[in-house]
């Protein structure tokens, strides 16, 4: 699923250029035989022969990985000893010290972690990770709450789409008319990432943000994007609508620098009470996919809580797109 | 929706046999003209003529009423002024001071409120009102944790069935592969009701419990069956395991008396991970739709609080159901 | 759902502007206001007024007609009778011996009657129709065989997405997880239109074309695109390749004209072996939505017996698409 | 999927028992591990030990498999020549000459096979297969008309639910607000087996019906429950009463010998304009989702042609169902 919006939105790139791609059970067929059927390839990329996984076949500034867990534990290191920048969307190095967890718009100083980690490991290329695809559902809007009025706790309960588990993740038996309130790994991951985003870079340790979180991660039967009904308990009182006008006027470095694949507003406030819903927003924005849409802002019953729902296309805003956002980044402050 | 499920609880009941039935839109048909291909009526009702809404034409120890909001806040009234005990699923009289918001298994001294009802209205009947199908979701497995360790506060996130808004409220163009994070009027009442159910009867007044209720109502394209996330912050501290029978241990003045719709037990804690979920168990237990399954029970990360998920058969223990039990209760405590 | 569609592709049409808009139930309103959230309407069309359908209340070169069958049968006329061209979707007209059923691929001669029109009714406009949406799932990749082979008897059977039926015309109830193998009215339709439709005009007549139509029309939970599985009886023997080039070389006068919403090839022939799927190429094509595609071209064991699967978009190509598509054309030839 | 149903229908079998249960993937497991969650097992089978597929494991008097088909290939004649009786929902062995393809109301003369089997193989015990599920959703309902009218013709279009693909098969990003226009080799069955079933047995062989068959099968995102829209061309005209009454009233042997798993009607035509319906008729019947129900009968435009849709649950009566009562004939006709 998500090698797929890779193609998709590096096929027409201003200024990134698809040198490779690679697939260990798809060597050595042409890509569009590779996909079988499962979704589109752009026509230009459709003869792209597949390549195993070896920095040595590579000819390429930049990786981007979408592999497994396992396979990305020792692949993205191998590339990385060999020279290559890996972005990277699996969670096999996410909670390192010295790997940069990333969302543009929130932690771009992160990136200092990367002089720390070549000289740590001695490696020539470095590892940037991605967050989980649920995580990018609620962070954005919380770093303009964070830098104004403090977080102090974080309740989130996600309605997630199918295409959070890749294409066969999800057989149609277990979620046709039906709701299952768990996925595995996933609350342990919705909970640990938000601390480190938005944790302080201090003395070239990142540290975690002082607040918990409290997760319910559910699947439900839409096709993509997630949906978190999100309550925030602030460090103080907040005006609403001062509120309204953080999230709405929140702009990252991304932005500032006019990022190719940076919406022209992280995140966007929805006023209709019904809204955002997966199936009519997760796709909407000037860049298609890449705002973090909320709604039903409003104030809890307790002190300094705020709810609101919000919803994040998780194969774009959630992977592919942060990921190539990322690697515009770096290429826009010289690393790359 | 919810008359189909009287019709085919009550044709096969011990007790009660449907003496009438009535609609305004299809006075004169005979029911099964009226039910026109939306639903199966048990064929021993089918020839039943459907009469109007008028006490006179009535021949019955008992109303069972599912009226639409406005029109109950006429016809309930009259059938009462004329000497008929109502049991209500409708919301028109369920905030009233004098009308017992019931739950069979919670609170049945609350019926001590008809008495006060009769003699401030001068009716010779009276209403007794059930919960909205939401609140039932999450009020069954609350009660054992208030009279053990008292409730401060509750957190519900909802994801409920298209039949909770009757069979065409939910047109498939809104909800196919969606999810809609509003549902009108409904916080409102899932925050009201708890209060009121859990209250204290003292000095013939409901003193409403004292904690307050957030709530985020979405709707999921799931048939039947209303999931909640839930988060209770309880007054003292507590050992998971004890929660665990408490739940599981909880029975209610309908259980004692054998009532022939009293599910065994009202709560059942399902220990798989995933579960429950409402395509699998929305239809399960003894008496079909009668029990709330809860799953997930853990600790929340802050002090003294509980997280699970439960879910409730909204048309079997969210209305039809539970008016029946409360007819039974009306019954055998004497006052029908 | 189509006057939505219509408003979408009258935005940015390079000959067309949306002058007026009129619906009975929300007149005086703004536009934005009559959706009330059932769809987006384009920006610069937000605050445009909703007029009654009252023709001297309109300033406009043509009219598009949506309307439900009942009104249709006398707004229509009216408008005709005041001077209007009316483009209609809806089946009121369909079958009056002097309105054209248009395909502007497959009958462009038949808009002759519209002067016969003209002058046996004394109208200074006039009405020219679409075919029902269903029709227009085969109607097209018929017309190059029945010119090539003949055509002898055509059996259909549809699996038809609920947008077919407006927004809240199929309840999430009846078809979630659900087919419903019967549409009232559609057969009937899906039976008689062809034969107009592929008729030749003689002396100002439509003689129908000599072939009956079987269908059975079925419900589907797809969202949009109708999918028909087709049999065609041809009245000489055939070769399968031939017949394939046939499809994809077909081109009409529309695409002579090169008119803004013909696409380039009005029928595609895939090669997948499970191609085309309503949710992948409904909205599929260089203009979204107007081919219609044709997949599984096959034999059947019948002599002179050809099998496919063909998919429409009901919205687009079904209905707005077609109907501006025949204003162009109307434009095109000197009519409007 | 089947192996589930097949344990529910045995748990409470009158007649079998279940002895013993094998699967090769989760061999030593007590069966409720095996199934992990997928589904339910009845409590008194939970403990059971899954064995392999060796037949000197194996205590019992009769097998039912639902093995994939490569296994099929080897397991089951090893148990034959060791001498069991093999009911067999597996593809392997339902083609060859000396092996009855069963259905027990259309062709129990076919089990005459078995002799012939037994000799030409040497083996003490004998394999019986049942048709794919698809098959079975159709030939009930032929088999009076074959015996009244003769069939020339068969134009099967199927509507197929995703559990016929196994719990796994279809992934929900497949089918989710989708139709799937073709299922890979099962045209090919649905086209060749309907002659087997109803030829007639000469001499020791089944001369084949001498009808054709033209099939389209599609997967619809429906839970349980093949529905089709099937065209027949009989060999002689037809009164459409007649017709009725010769579905309505035909039995066959198991009805007959009264089988504990045979349905009182095999085939049920409802009148409803708008039935069967896969959500609400695939478990139907006084022996659930045994009988095939027919629905929307009508004549063709053809000569001789008859038109009607019908479902059969793929699970009971195409899969487990059919096995069971093909088990109680061997049994009541001393063959087990």
């Amino acid at each position: 699923m998500v090698g797929q919006i890779y193609l998709n939105m590096l096929a027409e790139h201003p200024w990134f250029r698809v040198a490779a791609v690679s697939g260990n059970t798809t060597v050595g067929k042409r890509l569009i035989e590779a996909y079988g059927g499962k979704g589109e390839v752009p026509p230009k990329l459709r003869d792209l022969e597949v390549l195993p996984s070896d920095p040595k076949k590579f000819d390429a500034d930049l990786i981007f990985s979408c592999l497994p867990t396992e396979a990305a534990k020792t692949v993205e290191p191998e590339f990385a000893r060999a020279g290559f920048p890996v972005v990277s969307d699996a969670s096999a190095h996410r909670y390192h010290d010295d790997v940069p967890l990333l969302v543009p718009e929130v932690n771009p100083e992160h990136l200092e972690l990367i002089e720390l980690q070549r000289s740590k490991r001695g490696w020539d290329g470095f590892i940037v990770t991605t967050p989980n695809c649920t995580t990018m559902t609620f962070v954005p809007p919380l770093k303009p709450l964070l830098d104004t009025q403090g977080v102090r706790h974080l309740d989130v309960v996600t309605m997630q789409s199918v295409s959070g588990a890749g294409y066969g993740g999800v057989p149609s038996m277990a979620i046709l008319g039906n709701v299952i309130p768990y996925i595995r790994g996933e609350e342990e991951k919705v909970s640990a990432e938000p601390r480190k985003i938005m944790g302080k870079l201090v003395n070239g340790r990142v540290e975690p943000a002082p607040f918990k979180v409290d997760a319910t991660c559910t699947r439900v039967p839409t096709l993509v994007g997630h949906l978190a009904s999100v309550t925030v308990e602030l460090a103080k009182e907040f005006d609403l609508e001062e509120v309204r006008d953080a999230l709405e006027s929140f702009r990252g470095l991304p932005q500032r620098l006019e990022l190719p694949t940076a919406p022209r507003q992280p995140v966007i406030v929805m006023n209709e009470p019904d809204r955002p819903q997966p199936r009519l927003d997760a796709e909407a924005g000037d860049v298609k996919g890449m705002p973090v849409f909320v709604g039903r802002l409003r104030r809890g019953t307790r002190e300094r809580t705020l709810r609101f729902v919000s919803l994040s296309n998780n194969l774009v805003r959630g992977a592919a797109g942060v990921a190539i956002l990322t690697a515009e980044l770096l290429h826009a402050t010289g690393r790359v």
